[in-house]
């Protein structure tokens, strides 16, 4: 398992980690060809994939669910970030993203997210590479 | 990796692509037991797994994330289709399906569905068959 | 392929399976360092990580999903239970789990839930053991 660390900058905020996910992989798996599962260790923050490209779509994002789950609706937690707990759940803590020969495959807009829901905080990210069967790398 | 496509029909709809997966498996690992990971390369489309059997499910599905994330509702993101992005990561763009000796192992009712949220266009789906451990193919 | 079964209690629940999880992987395969994938073979029950030390965050993700998707509103298939299959989708239905020498690995706060939406009732839980490459238990 390989760990890696993202400093959020707000509560709630989605952080590109493409780049930190990449490192991590050439540094501990370079041969690697099949997929990296990304799997965030906390319960108010998950990972989901999306556009890269323009910053407004992440926005988007956290302010749609931040409309779909506010933040004081009764919720029967007490310490006030029931609703991070529900965005994680909704967006997830986990998912798994094809490599080959060491490289990313993502599409051409993908970006992988740490999704933050009551930060700022450090947050911890585990990376398990994945290797598939071999000979598949062809298509159907 | 495996790579298939599928044509969506309509902007907001759920495609049955269990067959198209089953045929890319049958073709590409025929003896694979492990799982076959599902990932959808775009960012305003996803995958999920729920009811066949009776078409309306996947139709309640679409639009009651119609009704949650409206497609007009004063979003940053100035191409028009943040909805389908939001949609994308509340529903997730991948998943893991079970496999043994080539053929899915999905529950009674269930089939893989491509999440079409910003359509008709012909969308790829990327298959990465991964191996499990020898020996487990037993119940506890 | 690993099976267990969860009897649950109400119609909509969480319930922790994180002690039968840990006790399939011990009984069957012990010595696995790579990942859990945790696959739930029904469209009205999904699966979910979250906070295992507060119960009332269970409560209030159930109780959230519920208001965001009623159980009487207006659907079109016709067995009463489509907010479940929604829910299913927004939650997921597969999720993969770091293992480390037989032993799971999950963040200090964190269990993992089956999400009942349309229970009591017995469900099913397929585990897949899934190794990662050798050599990579070191950190970046």
């Amino acid at each position: 398992m390989i760990e890696i660390s993202i400093a959020t900058p707000a509560r709630e905020v989605l952080v590109d980690i493409t780049q930190k996910v990449q490192s991590a992989v050439t540094a501990s798996a370079p041969a690697l060809t099949g997929m990296i599962s990304v799997f965030v260790p906390h319960t108010t923050a998950g990972v989901t994939i999306n556009e890269g490209a323009d910053p407004s779509v992440a926005e988007d994002i956290a302010e749609t669910l931040a409309r779909l789950v506010p933040a004081d609706a009764g919720y029967r937690h007490a310490e006030g970030n029931s609703d991070a707990h529900v965005k994680t759940s909704l967006v997830g803590n986990q998912v798994a993203v094809p490599v080959e020969q060491g490289r990313l495959r993502l599409g051409t807009w993908q970006s992988i997210y740490l999704a933050e829901f009551d930060g700022p905080r450090t947050r911890r990210i585990w990376l398990i590479p994945i290797p598939s069967i071999a000979g598949t790398s062809n298509q159907a």
